[in-house]
């Protein structure tokens, strides 16, 4: 345990800055609300938690590493105060019901808050955080994990609401199942509350995690930073370094959104600007942005990422806060390769979120440097 | 435990039968449906197990007790059948849960199909049931029971569905919760499933259940059929043994029922026959029999019991099975003393089902022998 601690680098409030904005683009409009994810790490921080970040590969074969996240509507867990130390509960009734000792804490989701809610965690309980992640970006269910997609059974698993029920999945007969009982009751809990899974192996994670997610979304945070104070393109510099393209400018010219099985659901039109004017763009929206569709026709579609960004500032806007009137840049990033095989496919591609007319086009994928 | 077995009185398929009737009439309506619960009782029997009925002052004070039943919508349990181990899947991984052995089986709620799996439980596990239960009637929530007024909490509690799902409702803050988390839960598990509450002491059982529950609603059971035989008037019979008073008869000539957050609720109208001509009868239901108004006027509402008998042969009729242009009998009985305290009717009087307006004059009670 204290090799791995010493094989992790700490986190800065800066880091944590740079996280809201590259776990905010990678969220593709969900994942939980960022902003709210800072101010609660940056409490944790000034609390004088340690935020640590361990490297995959100095992770052991054996090593117990158990993900966590927030589960619920985004909209719901950006309205309502959680009360703070629910995933620490999670993972405290894990480690007792399954009498093991967690080595580090896991990210469900880079995406959004989810980034964050590891890191508060981890930092309550004297872990590091993995560098790693099971989707890469945000998704709005459970069983959308590369952990589940590649055969870790996410039960047990733990759910601690802000109230103090505790509740425990202890068997489900398949990964959606889980998701099916755990969204049941999460909606009954008041809509936002946090789930730790079932410990993985070190070797499972590495195998199978999405990799290097915080190091990407710091990164990514950081450029868009920098960009912005250098007066350069910030959407050209998300675009070179996640090998994504600008697809669309435009203004939001209706949309509607409501919360259905406890999910935000919805629809955003988009008026051409600029080099785009003329063209009708449309966003279908279930937690994330899922299918980008210009003039009618689809040209982005999950699992690749749809993100949304303000046009000036390039900051990433989640699916609560987009509005009538905004301006907005629409970019096309392509997801990891975790996420395009046939058996992910069957789990997160177009047809799992209902859009079985769809056929998914890989975008060219990043290039890895 | 050798003792407890040998204080036991032992099922047989006559009693079953009887039981039938018994918990069909005390679960007003409700409980789920008697006969489906008399068939699968049946073939646990024929299978060769034993269904053995412990008497209340028998069980020690330091005995474990857990409690036991179908929770659901009746509608549901009616058409879909269980997987048949439910119950003991519930018991066992409560007991690894707590680390205890349970020494009986105790009943949640007398009325219906939930008198019956405490016993299929048992004789799986090779436990007595215990006579005593947790209403002396079916009511449709969990925090209704006399365990949880008088100061039981019913977590951890394990639920287990027909599919193999098994989930932990580790704590809850208040019975109330609790009762809100598992019937979100049961839903998306399809609506009917089986729940295993906390162990009770047998100090705290011996003072809190309702007492003698298998032995009065066997004995209710027996006397219809008796009556039957004997071309006696079964109705008679019933009001005779519960202290109750026939209140209605009359033609069913509107019902509306629906399935609204896991339970079935609706109205029947009913025209009067006989002594009963000219004037109309209501009912409001909540899965079981609530509220029987005649012109208008409140005339039984819960805790006490409305019951709904076919006309001609006393038998009783489920909510579900209720019909357009059945001819019922209507009757009132009496509730035990233990629900009728100012906090039982805090959880189960009038207000508690949504009728403020309503106040709860109590039937003369039931003269004990």
């Amino acid at each position: 345990m204290a090799d791995l601690k010493e094989a992790a680098w700490t986190l800065t409030e800066a880091d944590i800055d740079a996280l809201e904005i590259g776990a905010g683009i990678l969220g593709t409009g969900g994942g939980g609300n960022p902003y709210i994810g800072k101010l609660r790490a940056r409490e944790a921080l000034r609390a004088g938690h340690v935020m640590r970040v361990l490297p995959m590969e100095a992770l052991g074969d054996e090593d117990r590493v158990v993900s966590l996240g927030g589960i619920g509507a985004p909209l719901i867990s950006f309205e309502r105060i959680k009360e703070g130390r629910e995933g620490l509960r999670c993972l405290r009734a894990l480690e007792q019901r399954l009498d093991f000792t967690a080595a580090a804490v896991a990210c469900e989701e880079i995406g959004g808050q989810n980034a964050m809610e590891p890191l508060i965690t981890a930092a309550m309980a004297g872990l590091p955080v993995v560098d790693g992640d099971g989707m890469g970006r945000a998704f709005p269910e459970m069983q959308m994990t590369t952990y589940s997609i590649y055969g870790h059974s996410s039960t047990p698993s733990v759910m601690c609401d802000p109230h103090g029920n505790v509740v425990t999945f202890d068997h489900a007969i398949t990964e959606k199942w889980h998701e099916t009982m755990a969204r049941a009751c999460v909606i009954a809990q008041g809509g936002a509350s946090t789930l730790a899974s079932a410990p993985m192996t070190g070797a499972f994670f590495k195998r199978f995690a999405i990799p290097g997610s915080y190091t990407q979304a710091i990164g990514l945070g950081r450029a868009v930073m920098e960009a912005r104070q250098a007066h350069e393109d910030p959407i050209a510099a998300i675009c070179k370094r996640e090998g994504g393209r600008h697809v669309f400018s435009g203004k939001i010219k209706d949309i509607h959104r409501h919360f259905r099985g406890g999910f935000n659901v919805g629809e955003a039109e988009i008026e051409g600007l600029d080099g785009y004017r003329g063209s009708q763009a449309h966003i279908t929206i279930q937690n994330e942005f899922l299918v980008f569709r210009r003039d009618g026709e689809v040209e982005v579609v999950v699992p690749d990422l749809v993100v949304v960004l303000d046009l000036d500032s390039g900051l990433p806007i989640t699916t609560e806060l987009l509005r009538y009137g905004q301006r907005i840049a629409v970019l096309a990033l392509p997801c990891h390769e975790l996420l395009r095989s046939e058996d992910a496919l069957a789990v997160i591609g177009p047809a799992a979120f209902g859009f079985p007319e769809i056929e998914y086009t890989p975008l060219p994928a990043k290039e890895t440097p």
